[in-house]
């Protein structure tokens, strides 16, 4: 049985993608980050929607239409609209996301 | 900022079924479940594919094409491939689902 929370490598140099399940333009992707943020200036500028949540560690998005960082905990979730351009600020160490894009 | 752990009433007699997002063929939905199963003889039977979660409490599903009941903890996930039929044989209280269609 596959586990959201297993298989998480101990050193994780860079963010770890995984696609768990999708069809076509639908894609359910387990996200591991530890610690990495977007680099400096660049901004995730996509054509899908995003529906995202964090279900372990916390991470922080800046929307660019925004003024401050959106924080984001165990559970919570938002959704990203297609060209929202938005940056990740913050990822605590073996953070968790689900990402489906749709 | 929503979150997939609150707003889960106390009382529940029935299970709680919630869109969160979605567009077209595609849905994200949060279902609640407090001990709830499928009814005697009931088998679900979808045209979608179904990909769904346990985050929060644990259940078990039975397959039709299976002889014994699979086991979800938190964090277990299964793909439920168009017309798999199966049923829900237990739920813990206060159970959380994630579940995509699409």
């Amino acid at each position: 049985m596959p586990n959201l929370f297993a298989d998480i490598p101990r050193d994780l140099p860079d963010e770890l993608f995984e696609t768990l399940a999708g069809a076509g333009p639908v894609r359910i992707e387990r996200i591991v980050s530890n610690g990495q943020t977007s680099p400096e200036g660049f901004w995730y500028d996509q054509t899908e929607s995003e529906w995202v949540v964090v279900l372990q560690g916390s991470a922080r998005l800046r929307f660019e239409d925004e003024n401050a960082d959106t924080e984001l905990g165990v559970g919570d979730h938002v959704l990203i609209a297609p060209h929202r351009r938005h940056r990740v600020t913050y990822t605590a160490a073996a953070t968790v996301w689900l990402a489906v894009f749709f």
